[in-house]
C-alpha cells in the first residue's frame, strides 16, 4: 500500500497528516462523472457495470489528493436483490417497485445470495482493487439496517417517514423481523465486499436520526452494534456512519466498530472527548461550508481539524477528515480541491 | 380565565392537569378547517382576513378539549410586511418574490409598521381574543431571526440552506446587519401582538438546527437570547421553540424566557434534568406517533409525560404537552383527540 493513511488513522496509529475522503466524492460535481453516465444512460446501468462503476470510483482521485476510494454503488442494492425492484426518477431519488408494508411481506424476504443477485457487485470491488494497484484503500459500504428499513417500507425517501414509524408502533414485531433479515443481509454483504477486496467498510445509517432517542436505540442501534460485532472482516475496519448520531456516540464507541462516522451538528472536540479514544472519528464538515469561497472552505477545514486535537488530548491522531454528508451536484470541484489541499496541509506532522 | 393550565405550567405553578396544545392545531387535517380555506380561496387570503383567522383558530377548540389557542397566522408575515413579496405554490410551501441576496439587499430592510403593513395580524389578535372569551389563552408568535433570514435569503424552503450558509460564510457582516433587523422586526411584532391580546408568545426556530453548533451559536442563538431579554411582555411568557435545539438546552433555559420547547430528539428526562427548573419545557411527542393507532398513541403520550416527570424530581409541574413539530395534512382527528384525552387523563392530579 503506497498511501495507508486512512488505515493507519482508524487504527489510530500516527500517521504524517489526516487521511481525507469525502462522501459522495464521485459524483455528479464533476463533469467527468456526468460523461459516464451519460455513456451509460443511467444511474443503475453505470452501478451495475463493474468497468463504468471503477471508472467513476477512480475519478476524483486523479484531481484530488484523496486517501482513500470508495466502491461507486448505492445503498440500496440488497433490498433491490430481495426482489424490490429499485428504480430512480429523475429529481426525485431511488424508489421501489413492490414496498413492504405487512407482516406477511416481511416473512418472504431472505437474504440474497451474495454470489449471484450481488455479483456485479463483487465483479467491481474486485475491478478497482486491482485498477487502483496500491494507491489508496478502497472501502467498501452498506445502507444500515434501519436505513435500508426506511426505503423498503416507505416505497422511496420521505419527509416524515409515516409508514416506517407506523410499522415500527403498531407491529413491533415485525419491524423486528425485517430489521433482523437486514442486518443478516448487511453482514453478508459486507463480508462478502471484503472477500472481493474492500480494505474498510462503512455502513451508512442515514435516517437513524429522525427516531426519538428510544426509538433509536429499539430499531437502529442494536442492529449497528449487531453487525460491529458479528461481521468477520479480518483487519478491515469497519465505520459506522449515521446523520444524527451525536446524541449516541459513547454507545457506538462501544459497538466494537473500529470508526464512527459524525455529520457537522456535534463539535469534533466534544465528540473526541465522548469517546475518549475509544474509535477512530471521522468527519464532519457541513457539506454546506464548500458554498463559501475557497478561502472560507480553508479556515473551515482548520477550524475542524484544531478542534478534534484540543478535545483529543492535542493529538490528531485517530482522525478521518471527511464532510458530514454527501458532496451536491452544484458544488464547485475547485472548492473540493481547496478542502482536500488544506487538510493536509494544515495537519501536516 | 375559566382554564389557565397552560398559562401556570408556563410559570411552573400547581395544576390539576398537564395542559396540551399542539403546533399547526389549526390546519389541513381537519374537514372543517378545508372549508373555510375553499372559502377564502388560498391560504393568505384565509390568513389576512382577521374573521376567517378567527374562525380556523377556533376550529380545533371545538373539537377537542385544548388549554390554548394559537393565532393563526404564517411565520413569514415579517418579511412580507419589509416588501419581500410573500407567496404561496400549491404543494411547494412558501415562497418570496423578491429573496435579499446581497449587503445592499439588507441595507434597504426596516422593521414594518406594525399599525399599517401588520395590522392585519393584531386586528386577527383582537377578535380572536374577544372570541374566545377567556375560554383558554391566546398564543401569538413568530419566526425567529435566523428562520425568517433562511427564507428571505433562500426565497423559499431549502434542502441544504445553501444560499444563506454562504452569506454567513461570505459576508457575516451582512448576515449579521440581517438577523439585527428581523431581531428588532420579531420584538416589535411580538410585543404588538401582546397589546393586540395575545397572553403568551412563541418564537419558532424552525431552521436553527441545521447549523452546526459554532454557527448557532453566532447566528440563532445570541438573537433568541435578545428577543428574550429586550421583547416587554409584561405577565405574558415567551417561549423558544426550535427544531434540533437539544444541545443547546442549558443556554436557552439561560436565555431570560420561560418556557422553551424541543423536538422528540431529546427524551424529556434528560431535558428537565439539563434545564433544571429554570424554564418550562414544552413537548415533544414525534408527530409520526400519530399514525399509529389511538391505542398507541396513548402509550406514548404516558411515556412522555412519565419521562418528564422522571427528570423533574418526580413532579408533572412546568410542563406543557405538545408535539415536536407540527400535525400534518394526512393525520387523523380521532388519533389527536386520543392525544389531548390521554394527556388530562393520565397526569391528573
Amino acid at each position: 500500500m503506497k498511501n495507508d493513511r486512512f488505515l493507519r488513522a482508524l487504527r489510530r496509529e500516527p500517521v504524517d497528516a489526516t487521511p481525507v475522503w469525502l462522501m459522495r466524492q464521485a459524483g455528479r460535481y464533476l463533469p467527468e462523472y456526468r460523461a459516464t453516465r451519460a455513456k451509460a444512460g443511467s444511474f443503475l446501468a453505470m452501478a451495475k457495470n463493474p468497468d463504468l462503476a471503477c471508472e467513476v470510483t477512480l475519478q476524483p482521485l486523479a484531481r484530488f489528493d484523496l486517501d482513500a476510494a470508495i466502491l461507486f454503488s448505492d445503498i440500496l442494492t440488497v433490498p433491490d436483490a430481495m426482489g424490490l425492484g429499485l428504480y430512480f426518477v429523475e429529481g426525485e431519488g431511488p424508489k421501489f417497485e413492490r414496498p413492504v408494508r405487512s407482516a406477511a411481506d416481511i416473512a418472504k424476504l431472505a437474504v440474497p445470495d451474495m454470489g449471484s443477485e450481488l455479483r456485479y457487485v463483487m465483479d467491481a470491488v474486485s475491478v478497482i482493487r486491482r485498477e487502483l494497484d496500491g494507491r489508496v484503500p478502497l472501502i467498501g459500504f452498506s445502507g444500515s439496517p434501519w436505513t435500508l428499513a426506511c426505503y423498503m417500507v416507505e416505497g422511496g425517501g420521505s419527509d416524515n417517514f409515516s409508514k416506517v414509524k407506523r410499522l415500527a408502533l403498531d407491529d413491533p414485531k415485525a419491524m423486528h423481523a425485517l430489521l433482523s433479515v437486514n442486518t443478516d443481509a448487511v453482514i453478508a454483504y459486507l463480508r462478502a465486499q471484503r472477500e472481493a477486496g474492500a480494505q474498510a467498510l462503512q455502513v451508512f445509517d442515514t435516517w437513524g436520526g429522525v427516531l426519538s432517542p428510544s426509538m433509536y436505540r429499539e430499531f437502529s442501534l442494536p442492529y449497528l452494534t449487531r453487525i460491529a460485532r458479528e461481521l468477520e472482516r479480518g483487519d478491515a475496519p469497519l465505520i459506522l456512519f449515521g446523520k444524527g448520531n451525536a446524541p449516541y456516540l459513547e454507545e457506538l464507541a462501544a459497538s466494537g466498530a473500529e470508526g464512527v462516522g459524525v455529520d457537522w451538528l456535534i463539535e469534533l472536540d466534544e465528540a473526541a472527548r465522548r469517546t475518549q479514544g475509544k474509535v477512530a472519528l471521522q468527519g464532519n464538515l457541513d457539506p454546506a461550508m464548500l458554498y463559501g469561497s475557497p478561502d472560507s472552505v480553508r479556515a473551515r477545514v482548520r477550524e475542524a481539524l484544531d478542534s478534534y486535537a484540543a478535545g483529543n488530548g492535542g493529538s490528531r491522531e485517530g482522525h478521518v477528515f471527511n464532510l458530514g454528508h454527501g458532496l451536491s451536484p452544484d458544488m464547485n470541484p475547485e472548492h473540493v480541491g481547496a478542502l482536500v489541499d488544506e487538510v493536509h496541509r494544515h495537519s501536516a506532522r
